[in-house]
């Protein structure tokens, strides 16, 4: 994890200050090229750069998966000679379907920019459906799982201000857990660990935010095929609409001895009585 | 405040249900179209569209001020005769700089991509130094900010899915709050609102984001020409980097009884002894 250490003045409301070091969550950008033409850049946390560049691609749609993907390398700027590696070049298969820039469904859209058009889009271009997946998991493990997220992030603990992604199997397990300073950059290094792995789609698996669930992580899970979506904090109703109208399964508010289940209650292995 | 009501079910570790009517976050596409060009699509919580627009082509450096904006209106999709208004048409002077994609000061930077790089593009373009804004606040005063803010938020207060950006003046007082699902469009907003009244650069007047400090929010606040950013949580390095950079006073971790000074110590007016 990139920390970066600062002296930092604390100052109290007596008046009192004190110097002291103070880690920082690093952020810097990150361009990702697909034969050589500039797609996107990302203000990201350095590390799992490839990863990063595979979950971006498939979660929004632009490959159908890491079969569509040749090569990639991080490297610095074309022409210069030393650098950050802050670029990521990547090679799909001529039959690839070429992307043209991200986020270009909703305005190819034929009924409008709006949510419900959003939502028919993912649809359109999601490979993996989720409605039939037999996943059922129990209230109290479910409830396990931002301790222990919340455990396996080195980098809040030490800074406070990363996001993280925990992606857990059907069973509880653990299997991969990713920070980033965006949110939307934890669930893409989550899902590209899993793509450049051959383990999509994620049938079964269960990944949990450590924020809020958005219209576009909601997106991103579907994308890979994951039938529960849970987020320690309020999802959007775009998210609900989204994981109702796909059969998956939406949890907020996962903290303490509580959840709320927005859509998919029948994975939630209620006990009867 | 654009919030939807639900019905969810609220489920305990012990296994126990219920249901209950929950307010949700609304979240829909906004597509910026510049000169009838799609500029860009941002999730954004509906309302106050008009004021997200001129903010964002302000602090994305696009144009230089309101005054190069000719008119804005939000409409349905062109060739739909109904819809929700989700996209914002706006007319640009003819003399006004054309975007071409947001962001795109990255990747035409003659030294890489890199932080740094992202620094110099935000100096070349900002319009409103800061760095001799003689404002100076008292440590008291700063600390009331956050309660004040969340008073002020009426959508979290319901959903809790809400990020807030707070403006306040020197003496204290909180000229404007804004809340969206996205932290960047709640700071787009705030300074749309002072863009659209004539009121920039924000002189003397300070920004509190309710979550952390990123590169791109610092960016906007220097943008408007405001001094003193303030977070009630976690900045990143780049944030640090970029405040410090610029004159700009940093403040994070704001919240009981202290808070991090990272940069423009002078402007914290701390009492002697």
């Amino acid at each position: 994890m990139d920390v970066a250490k600062q002296r930092v003045m604390q100052l109290r409301a007596s008046g009192g200050t004190s110097w002291r070091a103070d880690e920082l969550t690093a952020e810097e950008p990150l361009e990702i090229r697909v034969d050589s033409v500039p797609l996107s850049v990302t203000m990201r946390t350095p590390g799992h750069d490839l990863e990063l560049a595979a979950g971006f691609l498939i979660t929004e749609g632009l490959v159908t998966g890491a079969g569509e993907i040749v090569s990639m390398r991080t490297c610095p700027q074309a022409g210069a000679v030393a650098g950050p590696l802050n670029v990521v070049e990547v090679t799909l298969q001529p039959s690839a379907s070429r992307p043209r820039s991200a986020r270009h469904f909703y305005v190819t859209s034929s009924c409008g920019i709006c949510g419900k058009a959003s939502i028919d889009q993912v649809r359109t271009i999601c490979s993996h459906p989720v409605r039939e997946d037999p996943l059922r998991v129990s209230p109290e493990l479910l409830l396990s799982f931002p301790e222990r997220l919340r455990q396996a992030q080195p980098g809040f603990a030490r800074t406070g201000g990363l996001h993280a992604a925990g992606l857990f199997d059907g069973d509880g397990g653990l299997v991969c857990v990713r920070e980033d300073v965006g949110r939307h950059n934890a669930f893409d290094k989550v899902i590209g660990w899993a793509a450049t792995r051959g383990l999509l789609p994620l049938r079964s698996h269960i990944i949990l935010a450590s924020g809020r669930a958005s219209f576009e992580l909601t997106q991103k899970a579907l994308m890979a095929g994951i039938p529960l979506l849970a987020a320690v904090s309020a999802p959007s109703d775009l998210a609900v609409a989204l994981a109702r109208e796909s059969g998956m399964t939406l949890v907020g508010f996962l903290r303490g001895d509580r959840m709320n289940v927005y859509s998919g209650h029948h994975r939630l292995a209620i006990s009867p009585g």
